[in-house]
């Protein structure tokens, strides 16, 4: 019995700290994750379920005062977690991820994994694309429905979950926030034009009026960034545009509050006309 | 002409920048927030949206180096905005808000207020519950419906709202968080324990079985901070139990993932009969 106490204490010793770093930079991350980075016993940064435009590594190390900062692939936090979490039965482990660490469902494995082994885990959350959308846009937080992935064509079969969830939001009355695609290590990132040719073809398809060239969408581009942008216009008008560098979103309003389409013309130069005859009186 | 520029130049030397500041404490802050927090002209305080549990005014004047921060109640940022609008036109002026500016819908009118007047604005965005909550649950974010508030009865009147949105949530098979009444300036907030007896009752009304005592809930409390408190069980043994301090929430899972369930056995205490029931197979 006191052999396994003295093995317990042992264990818990060690730690696994999921941090999110926020959107932009390395000084979108909280003063406490930062405190708790600087004295950690092995550091981690994973950039493959996300980019932060302003992210800088050298920037990152020199922020943190430690140039021990090992990045880390996929098969690392997938296939051969177990190694990292082994490493937190006896060290403080924490890993820097982009934005909030558990909005890419991803990382809930190795959490859950660490947490049943008797390991302690902690999450200093970060600021998420899902929590900057309404205050990017104006539209009301309580009126989103579902959020889903446009997905890159899979051996050249496309996914009709994105116009399935955006026509059950819009029945529902409810907008819809469309992240899209993002391989970095593939080096491969969906655009909003990109996106919008998907969601036609998938119009093509279904034929039912979700994506069709009139309907109202707002393009977003570096959430969260010093140099965001954010237009909203009809379909046929927002693929016209150049959004510049990733990470690109979209977002589908339902019908309006009067103060969501007049922040819509404010703040996403969104035609009056357009806005207004989507406003329920 | 000249002089219209010139008034047009002086007016964009102003701006209004809003600080989210996270969920916990003075150090839930970002760096870059911390960096425009100590370098604007004017900084106010806004703390009836929202409860910080380890915010203390002392602590956060001593982070900024200023001893200048105004606290501001509600009417001073919706009836008597103009005030704080006409200081933008030529100071940098912050306003500090709990979690992330934007969530709660209140302050979108000064924005797109000052904006109107030609004054830039800025967000700073913060994390949210709404982030936090698939990190503290293990559910997946892209699996979360509408969002609803339970708010305390207005002259005796319940809103029934949070049961239209829950059952509505449930039958598209996507998870509901509940937020709970909280009014700061009436010292006022609304328990877990408080919500069931709410949501029983709207049950006694309505008699469809979206609250019925079986149903699985978890209770949150404090989320994002170190002592958050999190536990899921059926709604009839989740009212039994203290939570502590606010904020609370609550949130009604619809079916689950096995990854889902297993993440609500070991980070949410679930019992695993319970949660292994409702997995889709």
């Amino acid at each position: 019995m006191k052999e396994r106490n003295v093995k317990f204490k042992g264990k818990r010793m060690g730690e696994l700290i999921f941090i999110g770093m926020g959107l932009y930079s390395e000084k979108s991350m909280s003063v406490e994750a930062l405190e708790i980075a600087r004295s950690v016993d092995l550091i981690y940064l994973e950039r493959y379920t996300s980019i932060m435009p302003g992210l800088n590594v050298a920037r990152l190390r020199n922020l943190l005062g430690r140039d021990d900062i090992i990045e880390v692939k996929r098969s690392d936090l997938e296939e051969n977690m177990y190694k990292i979490i082994s490493e937190a039965q006896s060290k403080k482990v924490a890993i820097l991820i982009p934005g909030d660490p558990f909005i890419a469902t991803t990382h809930m494995a190795i959490r859950v994994e660490a947490e049943k082994k008797g390991i302690k885990t902690r999450v200093i959350h970060g600021v998420s694309i899902l929590t900057a959308i309404p205050g990017i846009t104006g539209l009301h937080a309580y009126k989103f429905g579902r959020v889903v992935t446009v997905t890159f064509p899979n051996g050249g079969r496309l996914s009709e979950t994105p116009y399935d969830v955006t026509k059950t939001n819009l029945k529902c009355n409810l907008h819809t926030v469309l992240l899209l695609d993002i391989r970095v290590e593939e080096g491969r990132y969906m655009t909003i034009k990109d996106a919008i040719s998907i969601l036609e073809e998938l119009e093509s398809i279904r034929g039912e009026g979700v994506f069709s060239d009139d309907r109202l969408v707002i393009g977003i581009a570096r959430a969260g960034s010093p140099d965001c942008k954010v237009r909203a216009d009809i379909l046929c008008n927002i693929k016209t545009l150049d959004f510049g560098p990733p990470p690109h979103c979209i977002v589908v309003p339902a019908s309006l509050h009067f103060t969501e389409a007049e922040a819509l013309v404010v703040l996403a130069k969104a035609p009056k006309e357009i806005v207004m005859r989507m406003v329920v009186k």
